[in-house]
């Protein structure tokens, strides 16, 4: 992972920096922003960033929950890089009603986009 | 830990509802705000919530970096409840430029807080 600071492993982010973010892809096109973050509560670790996007192979502006764990932060495009595919994105699973404390839903998430558990 | 989820290891917050969440003391009273959060970009974990408080034994409107350790909700206040001391608050080490990668910071930080470490 490429970072702004000199020590990786202490380089702290604003929330308000990460919110409105670009998401890119791995070819470096513009997939959509940082909308918001879904924290947990408990561990205080982010585990979705909330991403807006549109047109995106044709896609309308949507919303979609995208696990941290496949967010890079790239310093030289001040934004992040996600190894997602549109068509992982198109097949996502769909968030049920109470998602925010669905563990099941989680592991489907996690699974379909290919990256550890934030838990 | 108290929360409103029936199932605390999977309570997601909204970033947005964290940031401007008030912030008691152990007794209740309340302490601050929460203004924004201060987020570990490699592991995705909250290191510090950027707290704003005034009128707190006579100490004017100040920003303070507390440890996302030292806090805990509370879903009966809707808030965030810490056990820090308006003595270690006033006697806080100062935050040096460049705290946000300060590993040096962090430790004394998280010590004169007594709380556990984020990394």
């Amino acid at each position: 992972m490429k970072t702004a600071q000199p020590d990786s492993q202490a380089a702290l982010v604003a929330s308000q920096d990460v919110t409105g973010a670009k998401v890119y892809s791995r070819n470096h096109e513009q997939v959509g922003d940082i909308g918001h973050l879904m924290i947990d509560q408990h561990s205080g670790k982010v585990a979705y960033a909330v991403m807006t996007f549109g047109g995106f192979l044709g896609m309308g502006e949507e919303e979609q929950a995208i696990p941290w764990n496949s967010l890079r932060y790239d310093a030289g495009l001040d934004g992040y890089v996600t190894d997602i595919t549109p068509e992982q994105l198109q097949n996502a699973p769909e968030r049920p009603r109470g998602w925010e404390r669905d563990r099941q839903y989680g592991t489907r998430a996690h699974d379909h986009f290919g990256v550890p558990y934030y838990w």
